[in-house]
């Protein structure tokens, strides 16, 4: 037995998605709690030339709906990155898990070897799917799950570890 | 076709410890052209309470190392958490990348269904290796090695996704 590349795509970016929209929660909660306007910390950054708060959500579900309706070669819905609060940075990550819900398993197989084409750093890259996904929606995808988390954590909002990976799996 | 559990651990951790040895030589660098006292980095922290950036890549490299010797089923070195400069801590990146390459791929065949155990938050937990692999030691292992860019990032270092993410991949 081996991985599928459904069960190494869509599974992980869901779960990380659901931790994501419980750290945001937690965030909007902490902002409530300490009379801090939302729209700080949604536009928080850790230095001032990298992205705020805001765009790390998008591009993380970017790259978690993207990166499945790639491999899966399923239309892949656009959204507008036009989110400015917490409701509907949360609104987003819904929307991309419903997303992720609608591909079909099946259509995962052979994804491995299945040529992707994908705009990377303003030229468009063609990559077989296992590296795709290993070496590029993967690593972006945790990466910017990993800078909201970082920022937040920053500025204060009580977190941990424990909410970036999770409820131990089975 | 689908992903070996040896394709979606070993080659991965391997790559992305390159890009953070890279990224920690990018540190050292910054702080010698600034006349920061390394120590300064290797001790920094993105809040009062997260762990320093030694202790982010040492656990980094420890998921590395325990996530693939446990899939492997093989002896995994300790190692003695006492780095406190870069020269130390790339020198632990380069003993895990040695590390990694002992490990026999056939050694990982079957090890999706393998019974793994693995101390978590003060108890034996046993589960299985994908759900290990997919659920523990891989979100772990991008946790740490984002809070290590994360605080160099936030102290100045002048890096970008680029450096984390790492050449296209073939």
């Amino acid at each position: 037995m081996t991985l599928s590349m459904y069960q190494a795509s869509v599974p992980v970016f869901a779960r990380n998605l659901g931790h994501l929209a419980a750290i945001l929660d937690k965030a909007a909660t902490h902002a409530a709690a300490k009379k801090i306007d939302p729209a700080v910390l949604v536009g928080a950054r850790l230095y001032p030339d990298m992205l705020p708060l805001s765009k790390q959500v998008q591009i993380a579900t970017d790259h978690a709906k993207n990166g499945s309706g790639r491999l899966a070669g399923a239309e892949r819905p656009v959204f507008e990155d036009d989110e400015t609060t917490f409701e509907q940075l949360q609104a987003r990550i819904a929307k991309t898990l419903d997303y992720l819900k609608t591909l079909d398993p099946a259509r995962f197989e052979g994804s491995d070897e299945r040529e992707i084409s994908v705009p990377v750093r303003g030229r468009e890259l063609v990559l077989k799917g296992a590296p795709y996904l290993l070496g590029f929606a993967q690593p972006n995808f945790y990466f910017h799950v990993g800078m909201a988390y970082a920022l937040l954590r920053h500025n204060g909002v009580e977190i941990g570890k424990t909410d970036f990976i999770g409820a131990l799996p089975d």
